[in-house]
Order: C-alpha cells, then structure tokens, then sequence
C-alpha cells in the first residue's frame, strides 16, 4: 500500500484531483476560452502531432497490428482539423454547471436548491484512437472535470503530444495543466492502478472492446460507467408495415455493422413469417448481410447459416445478423430479455397496444417503435456531443452527454434555522 | 465459479430479479394496494414478530452487547405501529416511475423521452435494525424495485419472520412474493457473495457504521452507494452573527450527536475568535460537550482537551467536538478539503460574499449557509422518506429519496425513420 500510494500513476492522479479542485468554481467563460485555444493549438501544431503519430503508425503496422485498428490510429491534417472542429463544438454547447436540477422553499423557511457539480476526475481507458484523447479532454473540461487519460500504449507518442498541446492550451488560459493527465506508463500496471486509485478518481469510463470494459468493471475499486456492448434486437410484430421493418431491419444491421447500436438478431412474428421471411432474407443478403437462422429461417435455402445458441448472445459487429421467429410479442421479449445486452431494441408495429406493451417491458437503454436502432446515440439524441453509451442502470443510462459528467450538491441558505 | 453460481444467495438473487422484472410494468395501484396490505399485516401479526424478536434480544443480551444497540434492535407494539405507519406514507408519496425527466421531438420526427424505470435489484446491507427490513422493503416497493435484504445476522430471527409477513402480504395483493426477499444464511459469506453478485444485483446500498460501508464498497463488483459517513464542519466567518452562529454550533453538534450530520468541528476566524471562543465554549459545555481543541482554544483553560491531528479526521458520533481557528475562509476550505467526509458544512456569515465563496468552494454533499448542519435529511429536505445519505458523487449525492432509487429509459417513438 505504501510503495503504491507514492507510484507515479497515484502521483499524476493527485496533481489531476488539486486541478479538478481549481477547475471546479471556474466560470464557463474561462473553461470556453481554454477550450478555443485547445482547438486552435490542435491546429497549429499540427505538425508535432502528426511526427508523433507517425512513430506509433509505423511501430503498429511492424507489429503486424491489423488495418482497421492502424486506420483509427492513423492522424492526418485533415482529421486533425475535424478533432479541433469537434471541440470547438463543445465550446458551443450549453454549460451544465449550476444548473438547479431541484429547488424549494421548505416550511421552515430554509431554501434548498439541488445544483449540478463537477464530478471531479474523471479517468477515461481507452484503446488505440487518439482522437478519444481530445474528445474526452474536451467533454471533461467543459463540465468542469480533470481528466487522467490512459489511452492504448499504441498510441502512447501520440497521446503525450497531444496532451502536452492540450495542457499548453490550458496553461495559457490561465487554467491549471493538470486539468488533463497523461496516465505515466504504457504497461499493463498502470491500468490497475488507475482501477484501484479510489479517492483520487471520481469515475472511470472504459472505451473499447467488450473485453476492456470486462476488464475494468470488474477490477476497480473506483466507480465505473460500463459503456457501449450493444447486442441490439429488431422484433418485427404481426402488425408491421413489412416495407418500413425491411427499411428498419436493414438500417439497423448494415449502415453501419461496426457500432455498438447496429441490430445483431431480428425476431419476427410467426404470423407474418410466411410472407416476411423470404423478402427479409432477400433484402438483408442484398445489402451484403449474412444470416444466421433458426429452424424457421433455415427452410429459406442454403443462403441461411444454421443458429447456434452462441449466436443468440454475440456482438457480431459485421454484416451478419442472427434471425428467429416467435410465436408472439411476450416471446421475443422473452428472447430480448434472456440474450440482450440492454443497449436498445426497436418493435415494427401499427398496433399501438403492442407498442406499448413492447416499451414497457423491454428493460434496455433505449426501446424504439418503428425506428432504426442506430439512433441510439448522443448526436442523434440532439445532446451535441456523448462521452459514450453507458448500459448500467447507476448514474447515467444511455449516450452520456455533459449533465452526465457531472454531480449535484445542495445548497442550502438560512437565517439561523436550527432542529427543534 | 460454477459452485457458487448455484448457492442459495445466488438463487435468491435470481429469484428476486425474476420478481423486479415482474414488477418494472406494474401500476402505482397495485404497488400502493401492496404496500397498505404490509402495513395493515405488520400489525395484525405484531404478536409473531415480537416472539422473534425476543429470541434476538435475549440473544444479543446472553452475547453482551451493548445496550445501545440492544434498544435498535428490541421492537415494542408500539415500534410495529410506527414502522406500519412509515410504509403508510411511503404509500401516500408520488410515484417515482414513469415521470418524464427529458423529453423532444427530434429534427427527423422521433419522438424522445427519458422516462424513469425501476433499478431493478436493490440489496441492502444493515446492521441491527429491524426496522431497517420493513423501511426499505417498503422504498423499493414504492419504486418498482425487488429487495434482497441482508440485515445483521443478530437480527436474522425477526428478520426472517418480518420479510415473511411482507412476503405474504405481497402475495395477498397479487405480487410476486420475491419482490422482497431476505439473503439466505447468518454467516459472512452470504455477504460476500451478495458483494459479488454483479448481473443479478443492481446496486448495493450498505447502511451502517464506516467498517460495514468499507468493507461493501472495495469488496463488491456490484454497484454500491456509499451511504452516511459524516465528518461535517461549522465555520464561523469573520462577520457571522455570535448569537447565531453559537445557536447553529450548539444545535449542530448536540441536538442528536450520533447521527451522521451531527457537527464533529468547529472553525473560527481569527478576527473573532478573542470575543467567540469564550461563548462558544461555555455553550458547548452548557451543551454537555467536550472541545478538543487546537492552541488558540487551549489557551481557554483547562476544559479544553488538547486536539491531536486524529481528531480533525474523527466522526465523533458523541458529545465531542474538534475545534481549531483559522486566519480565513479560505483556510476553513482547506481544512475542510483536507478532513471532511464530503457530507454536510455550514457557514455562518452574514457576508453574502463569504456565503457564495464558501458555497462554491465547498464540495460537499450539502453546503448550508446560516443554518445547522442537521437539515441534511430526507424528510428534513421534504422528500418524505430516505434510503440514506449518499456521499459519493455517483447516481445520487445527499439524501436519497424514491427518484434516486430509479433508472430512466429513452422510449423513442417514430413512423419508420432510418439514419441516412
């Protein structure tokens, strides 16, 4: 315990806590400008950043790392500028600070108002996109939080200058450096000592891979947000429109198969079946998707993939989809309850008894009625900017925008009221 | 892993996550019907439950526990009407559920709304109160929520049978009987495993002493809420008004020592300090207290017990008050930043500056300006009931009422709208 509570990790935890106390009482005006010379700095120094990414480019695809994962390492002028863009963005979104969430004047005379509140520090793990580095510094800062970023030891070049840039930034508007953090280290032990760093660090929200964020929930002793494992169900009911469930079953599987809200199982009614199946399977095989189906399905022909069990519980991620029928709605919520990870699931249906009822009991972070599920996002949901998606229950469910990078506390104000 | 996954705590636990899925659709007439039917059953069989309960007392007596806690865990006739009486008026609450926190129509028709929905889960950590049992079996209820109840295993006889009495009133009322269920077995294991039973609990809720909310909160994987520790502060501002702050002091710290928003300091500033410390101290003793206090007191005479470091970080729960000076609001902040649990401060001040400095500078669960810290409660702040004081800045900060024992769902409604 002694040995730890002097390592580097707790060191650079405390110097972020003495910021986030700095930052707390700032005005939105200090925390926008530092913000705006952020964005600019990004910019105009650009080439910096880009050298450093270069190193971490060149040593990923040495180690044989694959395209995708070296394509969202990959910084260029161009994206550089969309980063610095975003975060010009967030200066634009409204302060969540001092919002009174909740006020009254109690009969005693005491006036009571709930106010939001930093959260403090706010660690982010993430995996090898440098663009999360200043995303996530950006969202922090506005409401009013330091940051400790521990992003892929991947990325670490890029991510030590960028938040070198980014505490430049700060340091010129007059805001303390610390306000974001470098986690020191690109080993493994730095990430649980993060994980165990409770009292320094008020939060962690874990970014990537189902494995990561297993990882995190599980070994930290600090609150953790759980982001984004979206394994996200399409029930098409006897009453659809079959032209708007195709529409919407296939929005949600194939525009984009790589997300966390993306469809990974439809169910349909067994009384429309008949006639749905064949024209499912032929517009989800047109748009490129692979079905993985239930007896029902299989009798389709060879283009229908056998289901298995597993494939009821997997993210899959890409242009595949598990497909089954069910003999009515109680049925697929059943399935949905059994198999999903509560990020969303949409119903197809005209019968608004069966919308309801499908809203109702469907326990996940979002449930849409004739929607696409790939809604399910902070942008979408007009918020401006989300921090991630988080699937828990505790503090925030669902894209996580700025008032949910923040607490409350009460303000109470008297004149000398005591307990009788 | 495989054992434990088929022990009774953890059959329990499902057993409990199958009823809260039963009752998330429920109406508040239902639950409300519920809810009277405990009330009315508690004490229409007052006489079982205070067999049970002599057999925990005597046992408790024949042990040697002190009286303190024998008499928290004796109930009379008298104490079964009251706690009938609490679950009255939990019923006559608003309902938490369904309530709109957020709602728009988005740029492409959806319809968005943020509606709360139970947590799910919610087990309950406690020492010897029985009356604990019946208080938040009765707040889960309320909220939608199944309880798995892990009281002290020094109250497992009146437990048993109160969690019985609550069973069988559920099922009289046409409720799954699970909605309220006690955790199976008086040993330290059944703890634990409660702590680990991350996926069927949602949250764990540890009331009680410091040990009983440490030892749940670094050993759970399940999301806890830190309840109740209370290291709070009185800091008397250069332009307080003497008689009433001495008025706040006193109250503070004596109206009810043992309690978590009791006083544990006093700061004074230094320019009042010559005319203040004389009163302060004749009244705290008048009070029955004992000052342990820095240099600046000590120099009162001998009624001041000299204050060691240990005494700034103490939660008393006693007659005692730590007492130092400070040169100014600043430094009381500091003190303050350094020694509090982060649960109740008060200023007394009649500067409104000082007032909004210390109000902003203070990252406490509550902030009170000219009024005692002991207004730090649920029914005090006029939320009718609470489950505890949070004092983490996760989910819920302060007093928690039924809201705080919620979720939310986006429930998004459209007429076939897929993302371009």
């Amino acid at each position: 315990m002694s040995a730890s509570s002097n390592s580097p990790v707790r060191e650079t935890a405390r110097s972020a806590r003495q910021a986030a106390a700095e930052l707390a009482p700032l005005p939105r005006t200090s925390r926008d400008a530092a913000l705006l010379g952020m964005a600019d700095a990004l910019q105009s120094r650009a080439g910096e950043i880009l050298a450093a990414n270069a190193e971490d480019v060149t040593a990923a695809r040495e180690a044989g790392t694959p395209e995708g994962v070296v394509d969202r390492l990959t910084l260029t002028t161009e994206r550089i500028a969309g980063i610095a863009s975003d975060v010009r963005d967030v200066v634009a979104l409204p302060d969540p600070l001092g919002e009174v969430v909740r006020g009254s004047t109690l009969a005693n005379g005491l006036e009571l108002r709930q106010v939001r509140v930093p959260l403090g520090v706010v660690g982010i793990i993430y995996e090898a996109r440098p663009n999360v580095t200043v995303d996530a510094a950006a969202l922090c800062l506005k409401s009013g939080n330091a940051t400790l970023l521990r992003g892929s030891s991947s990325a670490y070049a890029s991510n030590t200058v960028l938040v070198e840039v980014l505490r430049d930034a700060l340091e010129r508007a007059g805001l303390p450096r610390d306000a974001v953090c470098l986690v020191p280290g690109r080993d493994r032990e730095s990430v649980g000592e993060l994980m165990r760093a409770r009292g320094l660090v008020d939060v962690l929200i874990p970014r990537g891979g189902a494995e990561l964020i297993r990882t995190v929930v599980e070994g930290s002793t600090v609150p953790v947000i759980e982001t984004g494992v979206g394994n996200c169900h399409v029930y098409v009911d006897a009453a659809a429109d079959p032209e708007q469930a195709l529409s919407i079953l296939v929005n949600s599987k194939a525009q984009r198969p790589s997300v966390c809200n993306a469809a990974e199982t439809v169910l349909v009614h067994q009384d429309i079946a008949e006639d749905f199946l064949p024209r499912a399977l032929a517009a989800l095989t047109g748009a490129g998707v692979t079905v993985h189906g239930d007896p029902h399905w299989q009798k389709l022909g060879g283009e229908v993939v056998p289901a298995t069990e597993e494939d009821w519980g997997t993210e899959y991620l890409s242009l595949d989809i598990a497909a089954a029928v069910v003999p009515d709605l109680d049925a697929a919520v059943a399935h949905i309850r059994r198999w999903s990870s509560g990020h969303t699931e949409a119903i197809v249906t005209r019968d608004t008894r069966a919308a309801r009822r499908f809203q109702s009991l469907v326990d996940s972070t979002a449930v849409m009625v004739n929607a696409s599920t790939r809604f399910t996002d902070g942008s979408q949901f007009g918020f401006g900017a989300e921090i991630g998606i988080s699937t828990q229950k505790l503090h925030a469910r669902g894209p996580m925008g700025l008032p949910e990078l923040t607490s409350t506390k009460y303000l109470v104000t008297g004149d000398g009221q005591v307990r009788p």
